[in-house]
């Protein structure tokens, strides 16, 4: 089985090029490993602190690692990755920035820091307790090159890219529409941990190895990304719900938010603290989208990991 | 126990009115029962066509029952609903409209109804196969009244309402910010399934008799509706998801929703079955709401039940 180190810069990607040249071909069928950095690039390991975040360059965030050439794939193809294992690092980080998630403009830039204890990822410096996150790992970049020139690497698209949907779990497939010949895919951006959402900007960002399969479909291409995805990950309920209500979706994400972090705080759980939980656990839904003029949007919570939360003592100050 | 029957056109209200008056007071504490009417009002039956959808009244159309007043109950309380059951009809029914629902304009109006086979709901007449859809009741309509003049049925507000959320099933408790003296709750709209975002606008909708009680907390009004939730119905990986991509939640759900009635298609399903199905067992999630400038929105469908409804044969036609 081959095996990439996308670790070396020179597998990188940092931007999303319809012309970038393939670190390799792989055939349909074959079973490959490719190794990942966190979603730093490699810029921040478990002896960064905050001022590491400020110091970094974002212009590396997010890298992707690749393209590989599928053989065979021309535009109007599927190319169909199979992830058949993806193994986390023992170490992560999770970020909140000022000026980027859902929230942004309200919280200063502060790192988190996580080690693994079992099944489970512990914050051990910043501003989040130590209370254990259940691993439930995914990989957030996932996607083929475009058409033509080139894009970032944040936003995603009906071809992939940093889709950071939850669902990309181990066993998963996702169905993607080739663009160019050889479709050139590229992944990255794995997570230990995220809610639906991602509202913070970040989940539990972590190096990983995956290992994957891709498989060639002609004439296949969805109209945008599609995915099988095996049970859900193991929440459970009861859940604590608050639901954000008006015609603007992203008023009401913002509303269902802010009022589960009022729901935090209720329990002794700082601001930043319930931020950084419901990126990394918490599920936002599309519950109703029909009663004209307004959505309702939830976000949810397990019961059991707030009251969790709540019973785990801070850390000494910093 | 008292019970109230909402079947009784006096107990419903037809707009949502700060100055109602109330049909009784209960206390906080109390355990009552109210029957209520499906959201046609009593308007259509078994013995319904899709001409009874076309004569359809639509000012009739989510009657709420009440309102209740809450004994003490004063604005900036919060008024807690725990539904302790919810007893559904055994029978039911979904509508297409044609100027309703996500993908309003492309489906002419039709009618599915339905009747109870031990835990689930079977389609007995309409554009969709006899395929078992499992019961998982919720109350769609409850909320407080306004704190001054009045409002229509359909939209939700931030003091409840129409919220249609599945997550309102029997065992939930909802917290409303009480809004003017009494309170003034409305219950109604029950539907023995739907998804998230009740994509087609209407779920299994049926009459149904709710075992209520209210609790009071003084001054503890929050700013939306809250709720505790039990664990979440037992749908089941794995899933078949669909992702829109984009700037604009409501394409990018458009798009999840089209998708998936395209691979409804692959399996031979019918647009309008695929759509109704989907607004009964499909989930609407927001997995990125982030990665600027653009959100995914996924569409769940169980892969099992889409395989049920692939295999079971269409009715002779109608």
């Amino acid at each position: 089985m081959r095996r990439f180190n996308g670790h070396d810069p020179g597998l990188q990607q940092l931007r999303w090029r319809s012309d970038a040249v393939p670190v390799a071909t792989v055939r349909p069928g074959e079973l490959f490993e490719v190794d990942v950095p966190d979603s730093s690039s490699g810029q921040l390991s478990l002896s960064s602190d905050r001022r590491a975040l400020e110091r970094l360059d974002l212009d590396r965030v997010d890298a992707a690692v690749g393209p590989f050439a599928v053989e065979g794939a021309v535009p109007g193809d599927a190319v169909v990755v199979h992830l058949e294992g993806v193994d986390t690092a023992d170490w992560g980080w999770s970020g909140v920035f000022r000026d980027f998630g859902l929230l942004r403009g309200r919280f200063d830039d502060d790192l988190v820091l996580w080690r693994r204890d079992g099944a489970a990822m512990v914050p051990v410096s910043g501003p989040l307790r130590p209370v254990p996150i259940p691993q439930r790992p995914m990989v957030g970049w996932l996607g083929v090159a475009p058409s033509s020139g080139d894009l970032g690497m944040i936003a995603p698209q009906v071809h992939g890219g940093n889709l950071d949907n939850r669902l990309h779990a181990p066993g998963a497939s996702i169905t993607l529409p080739v663009q160019r010949d050889g479709a050139l895919l590229l992944v990255g951006d794995v997570h230990a941990a995220q809610g639906d959402g991602e509202v913070c900007g970040t989940g539990i960002e972590v190096p990983a190895r995956l290992r994957l399969r891709v498989e060639l479909r002609p004439r296949g291409a969805p109209r945008t990304v599609r995915a099988r995805s095996p049970g859900l990950p193991a929440a459970s309920g009861p859940y604590v719900v608050t639901e954000g209500v008006g015609a603007d979706p992203r008023a009401a994400a913002t509303t269902a938010v802010e009022e589960m972090i009022r729901v935090f705080g209720e329990h002794g759980v700082d601001e930043v603290e319930a931020y950084l939980l419901l990126s990394l656990a918490g599920d936002l839904r599309l519950s109703e989208v029909v009663d004209e003029p307004h959505w309702v949007v939830s976000m949810l919570f397990e019961e059991a990991l707030l009251e969790r939360t709540a019973a785990t003592p801070r850390r000494p100050s910093r």
